[in-house]
């Protein structure tokens, strides 16, 4: 695809075609003005199949607001709609639709509030509210759903990988195995969610991070071919990148060849006042031969370097290799711990594509919609209760506890603020008769989580930095308690409603019910 | 991410690191304009889990072409590179590396040889053999691997989803929860595997199909939040689209409220002279819906309208849909062949993201190094015999039966034809003593896969359509044997080498044990 086309398809038409459709039926009917608010949430937490997440890491949010203030309806989209045709080979759009969109067709309409990148949300709490003209708000929900789904599902997995790693360096190397293009915004999302680095050397400098890396299989065998082997393949990287030499040593052998040609190479850079970096691991039982390179290593004098490991990590591999180095090291008379401190992990595929659950589930629902100077709230109905929409306009609070930890999250109607009551009630979603009520004063603090980004198309947000993100992040994580943190079958972290926003999704279910029968 | 920053990131350093590393040390040692070649291949059919695939669809070509013919290194990139420190402060790329780069960091050097896209494509085949120097060939590997690995990934599941549809109409519904952009290119992959539209405006724009869509709930809630219902929102929009009349049925209730609400609209438009097309499920037990639906229909006097399909779809949703409708729907006094042929399927995230299996894993492997006017085979052994590399270029070739079946797809020598052999000996690719001898008049056909694209840089090669690799893909689908095409468990397809490669890779693997010992 040439870049131009790619820019075509990826501007305002980066959306569904029902999406279009939808918006003249909005139009013909004199609805496509009318403002409304969709909110967007996810309804479960990435599952891996074999561990599951019990929080997510929210991000894409600059990268939607970037789209938003650059996309709009050009003449030439507008033409191209004009050509759709239908079944009967008239068109599908008409001239005053199309006239409209020309004009009106871009997101100044749009006022949005946002929980901000970074921070560690959970399902069906409304990441972001979209209030604004039906027909605009409509067309909007697939760019935005597309970009905060991916971002959130990836900034995620980095931090379960971040923790299990217990926050030793980590670099994403997956841009070979990523899903296309998706490396771009993706790498973005790992730096969220806890890699430090990224290999991709054009997404590193767009986001002002240095790429890292180490060096391929192909040079060694290179070597080999032209009759120089290993050990001169490493002289010649050690020559070249004398203050930043990492080797990889499983080309060949890594304890009877990787390690000691290593070793040999490292001997020479500190003869010449060097210190090299450390070796990359790439094959094999990672766990033991870090074991026996760090013993090597340590015998030879280099206790203080590096040993990468990589090859299909991810968190539960990374787990699995701390276990088995804590239990396996004092037999080889070494101390786990540090051998676990000098790792660091450069993870690729399962990290960039989210392996085990490729996609975030967020949905974009229409909660409510202006009927003259009122606000209707709108509900969607479900067999299956979970799916039941939590109707209106709402607020969003995070609760902490006395101990500073984050006890639950609240959804309440716009105006309610549960800093004002002195006990809080805390309905379960669907189960009629479970609640709790939560003293004020066991309360260390009750935060309201959303912010608001966009007023009618201006932004009226400071866009952090990444290490502003970065940062969020970390406190985020750090208050929640470890249980939620858990990699296997984590502990269930409460998402209530207020009292009144319960009574009021029961009025319109009944509601509801009396009408369709 | 800002347009401007993501053609940056996504121009000639929409590569890793390493690979600039490592071509600065070739530089160095004046390898970097050696001649050498890299094969591109993969080496596991995609696992989904509980199901598998016995074959891949390969896709991808023409979107690295595109890269590679407009990517190359600017003053700016180059300046970007020169700021890069090692750990010392220093800068990790010297000026006459930079200044080389500068003027033959392109891809005029390159020639390639693919296995041409809608080939039906198996593991440890070489795809694409990239023959140039070896700096340039180093830094296209990111991409290359990016690009191909990400759409022979979906449209391998394209292909799947369709022939478990039985070839009915699919439509890619996946743009809102793709891997953010990846969708682009995504979209192009599963039309080449199967998809016949998607619902992605701006990639259907580019990629010359019409974008297809039916509604969403949010128009159904809008008009019951403004006291219309059901009816209203699917007569509003018949009367808009009365020849593309396609209405979603499960927003309140499928059979009691969704459907008759359908008819009613239906003979409306019937009764104006407009045949509608039919309705959508997105909800529920799908089996047991279209059977009732189906029938609520034909006795309307609608046995023609269409039914879709959709909610988290993939192949093997689709196969089970289709068994229990031939189960149940006798028991309702239907033809359940009736049923299914007037199914159409609209797939999302399974499809885009390839759920189950997310990366193909596809590598990118040193085979050759001239060595003055000789081509120096290059290997790597691994400890697993799998990953043990077939040395050396070589040609491909594809075996037909005397049915006109595909038997196996042979790897030999360059210089190999086994069109001229009387017998053809098929060498087991990892253990020494199994190979199978086929006579010549045994073979209907000998067919060599691989074609030259680029010559020195230059295109050589006339780009097909895409729906000619999608009758490509249709008619390699259909020289596979149903066995190999099998959803669960399929046949294994045999991949050989020939006696000379056999015996070449030996060699060389007998002699790196010598020299390591």
């Amino acid at each position: 695809m040439k870049p131009a086309d790619r820019n075509k398809a990826e501007g305002i038409l980066y959306t569904d075609m029902y999406q279009l459709t939808m918006a003249q039926v909005y139009f013909r009917l004199g609805l496509h003005e009318r403002p409304v608010q969709f909110e967007h949430f996810f309804r479960s937490y990435p599952d891996y199949g074999s561990h599951k997440s019990g929080y997510c890491v929210n991000a894409g949010l600059e990268t939607l607001l970037d789209w938003m203030m650059t996309s709009r309806f050009t003449e030439e989209d507008i033409e191209y709609l004009r050509a759709q045709k239908t079944r009967a080979g008239t068109p599908v759009f008409h001239d005053d639709f199309l006239a409209w969109l020309l004009e009106n067709g871009n997101f100044e309409g749009i006022t949005l509030c946002a929980i901000p990148e970074g921070r560690v949300v959970h399902p069906t709490v409304p990441l972001t509210l979209v209030q604004g003209p039906f027909a605009m708000a409509q067309i909007l929900e697939t760019a935005l759903l597309n970009m905060l789904n991916f971002q959130t599902l990836i900034a995620t997995k980095a931090a379960r990988i971040h923790e299990a790693g217990r926050g030793r360096l980590l670099m994403e190397f997956g841009l070979r195995r990523a899903q296309g293009r998706a490396s771009t915004e993706g790498v973005r999302a790992a730096l969220i969610g806890g890699a430090d680095y990224s290999s991709y050397v054009g997404a590193s400098r767009v986001l002002g991070y240095p790429p890292k890396g180490t060096h391929a299989h192909s040079i060694v065998q290179a070597f080999m071919a032209l009759g120089e082997g290993e050990l001169g393949a490493f002289r010649a990287y050690a020559e070249i990148y004398p203050d930043d030499c990492l080797l990889l040593v499983d080309t060949i052998n890594v304890l009877e060849s990787g390690v000691p040609n290593a070793i040999r190479v490292f001997e020479e850079l500190r003869a010449k006042g060097h210190e090299p970096i450390g070796i990359r691991l790439d094959s094999g039982d990672l766990a033991y031969l870090s074991i026996q390179a760090a013993k090597m290593l340590d015998e030879a004098g280099f206790p203080d370097t590096s040993i990468t490991l990589s090859n299909n990590l991810d968190e539960l591999v990374i787990w699995q290799i701390i276990t088995q180095i804590q239990q396996e090291a004092p037999r080889y008379g070494m101390d786990p711990d540090k051998i676990i401190n000098r790792l660091t992990y450069g993870v690729g595929t399962k990290l960039i594509t989210s392996a085990g659950d490729p996609a975030l589930d967020g949905v974009y629902k229409l909660v409510a919609v202006q009927n003259g100077t009122e606000w209707v709230p709108a509900i969607k109905v479900s067999e299956s209760p979970d799916k039941v929409l939590n109707p209106g306009q709402k607020s969003v609070w995070r609760l902490y506890d006395k101990r500073g930890k984050a006890t639950a999250d609240l959804l309440a109607l716009e105006d309610e603020d549960p800093r004002t009551m002195p006990r809080v009630l805390l309905h379960h979603p669907v189960m009629d008769s479970k609640w709790r009520v939560v003293d004020q004063k066991d309360l260390s603090e009750a935060e309201p989580l959303l912010v608001k980004v966009l007023d009618e198309g201006r932004l009226v947000y400071d866009l952090p930095t990444i290490e502003d993100i970065r940062r969020q992040r970390e406190e985020d994580v750090e208050r929640l308690d470890a249980g939620v943190k858990r990699l296997l079958a984590p502990h269930r972290y409460h998402v209530s409603l207020s009292r009144r926003l319960w009574d009021l999704k029961q009025s319109l279910i009944h509601a509801l019910q009396q009408n369709t029968q």
